[in-house]
């Protein structure tokens, strides 16, 4: 059979010379080598066709959402590669409110699945920036985003998943049963790899009630340090953030000049960008309260924030990365590191930028440890940037590493930080990873030469 | 190297004639074959040196914990097996504050980790009737118990674990980082594996502040029916319970007479028992309220239990399986379905006592979906108590399939579990499963004939 017998609709198929520019990149890595082909499937049955069709002619295959990937994982890498994408299987197929489920195709959209269930007074949690990321990258990177500090990462919301094999069997791992002791956990083997052991064809997620009230608080602080602090008080207090994220002055000023917006605080070094929810109101006025008794010495400003004002400040947040895109070449790391190693780490950053010469800012969602460090290039010329930034590079994740931290929080390794993640891993654990991946793939068909 | 070189302390090995009985037996499953040698570790060095020799052997190898396994996971059923009992390892080894972590051996009891961390104003949420079960035979079964309702099961409570793997080597699987998305989910898969994959030697476990007030409530229902829909209710109403317990009369029956105190309610047929925890009094009030107001017509009786009172209904609870050994033999179940099938399923078993003339009866997790039926021998001979017990076995499991349900919730498959697993599950998810053993373990040393 030839793909031309599998996907039968022309505009659903593209060969080598007439694939969009699109399919040569994602939001942080391009043009590395030429794909063989690109299905656009729309059924199941047409996904395990096309990886039937591959694995008989031994040819790789590389599972495509949204492309917002930021870790050059969907990216032909090889050549002839096949892409599948998904984005045609994008429909919603239901919410069943007594299980409190969402039954979703892989492409269907993030922003779409929490408009959806926002509309029925439900709530999806994860909330990655990139409302344009699909739902099965979304899982293939286990993506975690702004909520994450209360409500956990995609990995939690994941009751279902149907995935096609490399041998072309499809199955489905987990169910709608809350406990499980009955044998291995493959539905959280799957999650988070990247599109190298399954591509997902059908979810099933779990949704909560939406909270009945939620407020912001923005704080400013005159130094990084009093921010990383006010995040230690703001956990150990009992608060319970929503969402808790800190970014530096210099960063926001890239999404102000971006979106032509304002942040309520001008002052200071740097922010932390809190949400609070709960069904109650009382709740939120105490804990909005107790966040103000806290740490008025500490911070430079508290700014309570509802309504428009809280979505112009997120709006702010949300815009920092494309903003960025705008005014530099740049490299966004993913570091995360235990929540007690997070001042020094984030400082380690500022010590590197002096060391090495290159800008360093950052961004992240410091209740869960995660800092976006960015390289920015500016106007340094190709080659002293790259000499340096592999210099810093090799001393921050040097780092990364004695802290007990690692090289990707939510982003995933791909082909980006695959050096590094391979040499900071105990080579035990990535032995029984690709032991893992050979049993599953022993021809290594899906999305080779990523992770490992 | 022989056993007695590896383990030279003459009270920590056991060669064939002189294994103690206990080793014969977990909490349901007897006498089925002869170990060749119990081997009691202190250290991790220790249990690295045996999995080395029995590797060498080709000798399989059983991980113990405290014994109290309902399935028959940790049994010799083939003869020959050097069991590996870790109850020396059970070191306390500190609590981090800042990370809010604990460190212990496998071998600490759950009893002892939950007094340790409550001393100290933290809450380890799992929470099994089994108080004298190990962490490592915890994590081994995915053990869940009364919280998991509002708190998961032990699976959502472990950071970081130690494990032997099948060749000798060790590794550190999880992290203290909050976020992760670098390679494959290995903890997860370990957890639950019921010693197939690995050997647990040390563990990080996340705790929780103490909640800071609690209470329990009793509801008495005239019919099980109604228990099942007030189970409903209470989930759909935002009540978040702690605890979520149903029992029939008949079963708490056993535990009065076993205890010697009697329930606080003698009304009706089937109860709910739960607890509601918060760190404001008012909270639990207003759920209180709530309780009393969506449940007053429904319920024969509610009755709020604090202190003594709530301490001697959940004793009569938690003494349910102790007491019904006293009485008969039985065979206890461990199914799961949908939280909205759970009223259907457990009318079901009350069909399948009347059909095949044995006694049924249930009590279980009930906001979880998880329930354990009771198949009492009582005074039925072996031969009608075989035939019965079989042709029950196999409509329920079959009931338990058709609504999307699972063999086990907190058990695990074990040995007595095994045949319905191995029919139940889809064919393409144990192959995937059995992928995985072969390239982790492709002599098949820790614990062959379970699970598959
Ligand atoms: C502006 C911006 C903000 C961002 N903010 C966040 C954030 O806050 N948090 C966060 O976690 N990430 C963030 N990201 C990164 C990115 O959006 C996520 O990694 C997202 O999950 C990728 O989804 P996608 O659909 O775009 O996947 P793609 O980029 O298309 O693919 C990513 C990976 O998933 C695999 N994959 C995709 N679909 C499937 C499938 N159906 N089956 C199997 N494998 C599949 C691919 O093979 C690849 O390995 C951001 C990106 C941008 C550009
Ligand atoms: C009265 C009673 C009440 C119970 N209530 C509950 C309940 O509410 N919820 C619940 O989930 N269970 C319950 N159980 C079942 C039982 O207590 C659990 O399955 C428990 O987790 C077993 O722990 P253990 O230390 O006794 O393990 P064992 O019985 O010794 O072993 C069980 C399994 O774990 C493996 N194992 C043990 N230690 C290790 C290790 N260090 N490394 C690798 N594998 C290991 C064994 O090989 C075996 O497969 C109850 C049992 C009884 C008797």
């Amino acid at each position: 059979m030839e793909l031309q017998d599998i996907i039968t609709d022309r505009d659903r198929l593209f060969l080598k010379d007439d694939i969009p520019e699109e399919y040569k990149m994602d939001y942080s890595y391009k043009n590395v080598a030429e794909a063989f082909a690109v299905a656009l499937p729309k059924t199941t049955e047409e996904v395990i066709s096309l990886v039937t069709y591959a694995d008989k002619e031994a040819r790789p295959i590389i599972a495509r959402g949204a492309g917002t990937g930021v870790a050059g994982s969907q990216v032909p890498i090889h050549g002839g590669e096949l892409i599948i994408d998904v984005k045609h299987m994008n429909r919603i197929i239901g919410l069943d409110e007594e299980t409190m489920t969402l039954t979703v195709e892989p492409g269907v959209l993030l922003k779409d699945i929490q408009a959806f269930v926002e509309e029925k007074g439900y709530f999806y949690p994860p909330d990655p920036g990139s409302k344009h990321s699909s739902i099965g990258g979304n899982i293939a990177t286990n993506a975690g985003g702004m909520r994450a500090v209360k409500y956990g990462t995609t990995r939690d919301y994941v009751r279902e998943m149907e995935v096609v094999l490399p041998d072309g069997k499809h199955v489905t791992l987990g169910s709608l049963n809350i406990k499980n002791s009955s044998g291995y956990d493959l539905k959280n083997l799957f999650i988070g790899s990247e599109g190298t052991l399954g591509i997902t064809t059908k979810i099933k997620l779990k949704v909560l009630p939406l909270p009945k009230h939620k407020q912001s608080i923005l704080l400013a602080f005159s130094t990084l340090t009093d921010a990383t602090n006010g995040v230690l008080t703001i956990l150990k207090n009992g608060i319970e953030p929503t969402a808790l994220e800190l970014f530096e002055r210099d960063t926001i000023s890239y999404s102000e000049k971006f979106t032509n917006l304002s942040l309520q605080s001008q002052k200071g070094e740097a922010y932390l960008l809190m949400t609070i929810d709960s069904n109650e109101e009382d709740t939120i006025n105490r804990k909005v309260n107790t966040v103000v008794q806290l740490l008025s010495d500490e911070a430079l400003e508290i700014i309570p924030l509802k309504g428009e004002e809280e979505d112009r400040a997120w709006m702010l947040r949300d815009n920092i990365l494309v903003a960025l895109m705008q005014f530099t070449e740049y490299e966004m790391l993913d570091e995360v590191v235990p929540i007690n190693k997070f001042a020094e780490m984030i400082n380690y950053t500022k010590e590197l930028q002096e060391k090495h010469g290159i800008k360093v800012i950052n961004f992240g969602h410091a209740g869960d440890g995660n800092v976006h460090t960015v390289l920015m290039k500016e106007e340094l010329d190709d080659s002293t940037w790259q000499t340096r930034r592999k210099a810093l590079l090799d001393d921050l994740y040097r780092k990364v590493a004695e802290l007990g931290g690692l090289p990707s929080a939510e982003h995933g390794i791909g082909i980006m930080k695959k050096a590094y993640f391979n040499t900071m891993s105990d080579p035990v654990e990535l032995e029984v990873m690709r032991k893992i991946k050979n049993a599953l793939d022993p021809k290594c068909i899906f999305n080779p030469g990523k992770l490992f």
